[in-house]
This record gives structure tokens, C-alpha cells and sequence, in this order.
């Protein structure tokens, strides 16, 4: 008698997710410690706590705090919205008078929505592979058709890109994550980002830009995104405070094309109405009060830190054993192991040993498919923690040699 | 090129969301107040704003002030998942060691979910008729065929209903708010409970008991809840912290069987990967440290006051000219027009003379379906607002006379 609808089928809870219930229960079984370098959430000297209680105290206490506290626009709380704009105008170039911004319960409520608004069961979409795992998940909860295209280290390949647009002529958007891209980190370079944009315009089809990372860079100059380019509204933006704020506030934002924003719109009421007031309210005081751009150039120099820590201490205890490209931002170093070594193998020996690092398949659009790579993060881990979880990976690879 | 899912072709803004946006224009375009007796939104004085703000403090000031700014589990906050499920089976009799509760993004996010989980597009499900415009949304936005089985003042009429699970024989579930349905205000008996309950069973069904309004009565004494016999684990029970708490917060909840909640907290995850950490510990800070019941004891003295104020003004300015069932909770009171006069002409000359409410048809599966009823809230306006409003309804009603 009950059935689970067939979106259902393809979703389960994403395998790093499902490493966080596993990791846990060996840790309580066995009564000892993994050296986290698997998630990717950010470091919690990263998170401005008293500010934001600050700001949370004023925002509860002025005259304006019970209508914090009622229900408030779908779109969201209007003063951040024009702020927003505003931020993202002058410091990216983004953003036509053509284009609007909602406000979404995360970079992954943005994403779901597109997912939502614009695919049909079955339709098919463009993804690099490997990719973000939560964005899999919001496409295959719709049933959609995911076609991975691999990437080169400066993004996505797009001799392979126009093989799949010429396969699938009715690809309903591309989605990449152009900054520091996950599990990669890499980047796509400029001449791909235009190359990318006049593509999607030969083949018709859109771009989901997922820029959750464009704050975390570290080394060199800021790339134009696919969005400043999109004189013809066909780029769906999508972007957060999730990691230059705070990731439990629950606050994104998908900038579109106008013509788009009533369904967008429509979709977002009907699934949670608006995103948390207080939330909205938090982050606008935030940047009235403190700005940005002072705490972003903060969170850089915690997490360039702990990169080039990352990079040290590869280099002392993996030394020629791995491959990686030296991400100049983001959260992750993507590592590649000698052909000789299976990457589940060395994961697991891992976790017997005290460490845990997330396998490259576990980010690719078949999950069955081979990869060589493993992903550490840097941001969530202490620096002791990168120190021992490093040199116990140093200890693993000596077993494979 | 860019086209829409076929789901979005059935999802408009509700029309009572579009009545807001058309009444602002209309009171900037011809700088004037219409009294608002139409959205259901809390009152203001309901709002425990010193205590939100209190409690709010406290979370972010205590030594795990950090962890509510970092990701959070997917389900929600374990200690108000815990708090939640002793507070629903002691006050309720809710919940069987196979249930398991799921903090939501609002209720609008736990019913959102169970269309999601259970119903491709085109299946069928069965609701009120008037209902929740909210939910018919929702469900609208997955494409889901809504079939409404019309109202009698006791609730859900069982013989249509019955008719209805006979021509529908897939039928997902009975979607039914059994307490102070919206926009009704009626409660279903006893009686009928246990007769819908039977009949999902005999029919191998589902319900989706929706309960936002349970804890707003104030008069008369608590109907055991539909979950609160479910002996089988065919019910979702969804319910909400927006009417005794803040809707601006954005907590509500769904129970289910433990045998669904695997595919439940996939879809949450990848629609907002949790709710709004602080959120949740507002509400829990709040049901600790004051208990829910003597908050809802304050808000049920409002808002009885207010109830009994709108009838008293119904007696006086529209007499024996309407007729409706005196609710004993809710948000509303539903009132029906003599026949020889058109719902939507006395709406039109009530915002002409400055009063706004909402015509029957409104609600209904079919917005095209006749309704002789409109729908007054008394729950957000002022007692002075109530005044001028319904003596403003009084004058509107002599222009039909």
C-alpha cells in the first residue's frame, strides 16, 4: 500500500554524510578517535560568534524585533536583499537591473530550487564530475538525469562538455563551481569561463553558477564569474554565508533572471514560506555593521594558514607518494595516489589507524566509478589535528609500498 | 529554450499571499488603510519577544554558543527531538516507540515533505475542500492530483469521502487539519476521527494529520489527535511552533513511522540540509526554561478575548445576516452570506470602504468553485481594528439589503 515516490529511488543520504554516522559509531564502538580531514564545514575559530550575539541582541531588542519574529516576505527580508545587490554589484560586477535576488535557506535550498523549477523527471542536466555531493543529491531528489562531464585541473573539460550538449540538445542547465570547486578545489580559468558562457549560449541551454567558495581565496586575484558575463540572463547564481558567516543560520541566496523569479518564487513559498527572519536579520547587521570584507580577509588568513600548513605537512609525510595541484583557495586539497593503490583500500586503512579522508568516488556522478584521488579538508580540523591526522596518512602510505 | 518543469504549471502565489501584495498597492497608490481581517498571522502581542530574546542570549553566550553556528544533523537538534517527543506523548498520547520526530522548516516543510516522499506527479491525494491554501501549494507544486471532499461543520463529510477512496483507489493519503481547520475553524468530532482512521485502513491508505492550530482552544476540552490512535503507523503528524512560539523562527515538525523517516531526512537534506540551528534552540531554551503550557495558557487568554470580541461585533453590525458555527479555537471565524449575494462583490466593496477579508473560494481545490463564505481573522488585528473593521462589514452588508 505505500509507496515512496520514484524521485525517491536515487536518493540517499550522500555517502560523506553517511561517513559522519559510520566514523561516529566507530569511534563509540571501539572507544577512540579519527582525526576528522573528511567534512567540510568551517573551522570554528572561523565563526564570528560574539559578534553575531551581539548583533542578534540588538536585532531582538529594537522596535522593529517582534516583526523579527512574525512571518516575513517569501522573497526575503528586503533591506538584505538591496544590500546584497548592492555588495555583489560592486565587488564582482554581478547582477543586471534584469536580475533579481531571493533570499534561500542555504546555497542548497538555491540549488534545489533551480532543480525544482526548471527539470522535469528524466530531463537532463550537466554536471563536472566529480562535484559537490549535497547538489547530487537535490538533482537526483527530483529524478533528474545527471550527465557528468570529468574536468581538467583548470576545470571543466569542455571538449566533453560539447560532446554531452550535442548528446542531450535539451540539457536544462549546466551546473559548475567555477571557485575552488569541491572535492577539487581547482579553478576555472578566465578563457574557459568565457568559452563555457558562449557555449552554453550555442547550445541554448543555462548555467547554475555555484559560487559558495568565491570568498575563500588565499592566493592570487579573483576570476570574473560565469554570472558577470551573463548579458543574456541565462545564469542562475548561487551563493551563501555559510562559510564566511555561519553555516547554522541557514542563509544563501540564488540571484536570477527577472523573468524567472515569480516560479522561483512560488517554489520557495510553498516549501518553507521564508527563511528564518532572525537569520536574514543577523547577516544584514553583519554587514551594516562590521562589513564583509574586513571578516573575509580574516577568515583568508585562518584558512591560508592552514592550507599551506596542509601543504607542509604533505610534503614532509607524502612527500613523492601523491600528486595535487596547490589550490590557491577553498577548503580542500584533492590528492591523487600511485596507480598501484586502491583508494578504499587506503581510506580504510585510514580509519583503522586513526584517520579519516573522504574517497574521490564518493563525489562522482556514478558512484561505482574509479577514482585515484582522496580529499582532505583543512578548515574544520585544528592545526594539531592536521598535524597528527597527516602524519598518520604518512604512516598508511608506508603500507602500500 | 528555457522552459519550466511541468510541476510549476499548476503553482501559482496562493491568491490570500496575492491579496497582500494587491491590498499594499492599493493603500500606497490611494494613501489609505484597509483594515486587515484577512492574513492569519499571529498577533503581535502574542509574540514572547523579552523571552525569545532572553533565552537567544543565552544560547550564544554559553560554551557551545560556537556548535549552533556550525552545521547541524539533519533531523534537527537531538535534546528538542527529545523534548518534543515527551511533550507530545504526555500532554498528547502521541507517538509509539516506532514513531520518530523530524524538526521541519515550519509545518509548510513537513507537509512539503510528505508530498515529496509519497506522490509522483499525477498521483492522487485526498484533502478538505476548503483547505489550507498553503498546502494545496505545496502539493500543487509536485504536480500531485487534489481531490477535496467537501466540509460538513463536524468535519470531513465521510460518505464523499468514502466515494472518493472507492473512485481513487491509489489514493497517497487524506490530507485533514482535525483541529480549527483553516479556513473553516471547524473541529472534527470524536466520532468522526475514529471512523476516518478506519476507513484509511480499510482503503490501505495514508494520513497527513495536520496540527497547527491543536494547542490554540479556548473553549471546550482536547480531541485525542488522529496520531494518537495510530496503531498502525499510517499517520504523519505535522505540527508547528509558528502559532505558540514565532513563525518567523521557522520551526515546525513531522512524526512518522520510524519505517519512512530514512527517505524523509534524505529529502529534508537536500532541500535545506537542516533547519536553523538557532531556531531549534530558541524553542527548546523556551520549552525548558518556561514550558510551553503556560505560554499557551497567556496566548489562548488573547486570543479567547479577541474571539469573543468578533462575535460580539458580528452580532452587532451583521446580525442575522450571516450564519456561522461559533468555533471553539483557531485563528477564524468562517461566515456564510445569504444567497442573493456574490462572495467576491461583497469582498470588492469591503476593500472599497476599508475593510479587507477572504472570500471563500480562496480555499478551495478549485479556485474557480463557488463559495457563499468569507473568512475573517481575528488573531493579528487590534481590538480597535476588529471594531472598525467589522462596523466597516456591517456597512458594506447594508449596501445588499
Amino acid at each position: 500500500m505505500v509507496k515512496f515516490a520514484n524521485r525517491m529511488t536515487n536518493l540517499k543520504p550522500a555517502a560523506v554524510y553517511e561517513l559522519v554516522g559510520e566514523i561516529a559509531k566507530i569511534e563509540a564502538q571501539e572507544n577512540r578517535k579519527i582525526v576528522p580531514l573528511y567534512v567540510g564545514n568551517p573551522g570554528k575559530e572561523s565563526i564570528p560568534t560574539d559578534k553575531i550575539a551581539e548583533i542578534t541582541a540588538e536585532v531582538l531588542s529594537d522596535e522593529e524585533a517582534v516583526k523579527t519574529l512574525l512571518y516575513g516576505p517569501t522573497e526575503g527580508f528586503q533591506p538584505l536583499r538591496n544590500e546584497l545587490t548592492a555588495y555583489l554589484a560592486e565587488n564582482f560586477g554581478i547582477g543586471t537591473p534584469s536580475d533579481r535576488i531571493i533570499i534561500t535557506s542555504g546555497a542548497t535550498q538555491a540549488i534545489e530550487l533551480c532543480a525544482r523549477v526548471f527539470c522535469n523527471e528524466g530531463d537532463t542536466i550537466i554536471t563536472e564530475n566529480p562535484t559537490f555531493v549535497g547538489s547530487l543529491g537535490s538533482f537526483n531528489g527530483f529524478g533528474i538525469n545527471i550527465v557528468g562531464v570529468s574536468m581538467d585541473t583548470d576545470g571543466i573539460n569542455l571538449d566533453k562538455l560539447e560532446e554531452a550538449l550535442k548528446a542531450n540538445p535539451e540539457t536544462r542547465f549546466i551546473y559548475v563551481i567555477p571557485n575552488f570547486h569541491n572535492p577539487t578545489s581547482w579553478t576555472m580559468t578566465l578563457e574557459k569561463r568565457k568559452r563555457l558562457y558562449e557555449m552554453a549560449l550555442k547550445y541554448k541551454t543555462m548555467i547554475l553558477e555555484d559560487d559558495a567558495y568565491r570568498d575563500l581565496r588565499y592566493f592570487g586575484e579573483d576570476l570574473p564569474t560565469l554570472k558577470s558575463m551573463d548579458s543574456e540572463g541565462i545564469v542562475l547564481y548561487a551563493g551563501s554565508f555559510s562559510k564566511v558567516i555561519s553555516p547554522g543560520l541557514r542563509v544563501g541566496y540564488l540571484m536570477a533572471n527577472e523573468r524567472f523569479m515569480d516560479k522561483i518564487s512560488a517554489a520557495k513559498q510553498v516549501t518553507d514560506v521564508h527563511t528564518t527572519t532572525l537569520s536574514q536579520k543577523v547577516v544584514y547587521g553583519f554587514m551594516k555593521k562590521y562589513g564583509l570584507e574586513g571578516h573575509i580577509d580574516e577568515i583568508r588568513d585562518i584558512y591560508r594558514k592552514k592550507m599551506q600548513l596542509t601543504f607542509d605537512l604533505l610534503e614532509e609525510h607524502l612527500g613523492d607518494k601523491i600528486e595535487y595541484v596547490k589550490p590557491e583557495g577553498g577548503l580542500y586539497v584533492y590528492c591523487k595516489l600511485p596507480e598501484h593503490i586502491d583508494v578504499l583500500e587506503f581510506y580504510q586503512k585510514g580509519i583503522d589507524m586513526g584517520v579519516a579522508v573522504v574517497y574521490g568516488s564518493a563525489f562522482y556522478v556514478d558512484p561505482g566509478e574509479k577514482s585515484q584521488y582522496f580529499r582532505i579538508n583543512f578548515s574544520q580540523p585544528s592545526e594539531a589535528q592536521l598535524k597528527k591526522g597527516i602524519e598518520i596518512l604518512g604512516q598508511v602510505m608506508k603500507l602500500f609500498n
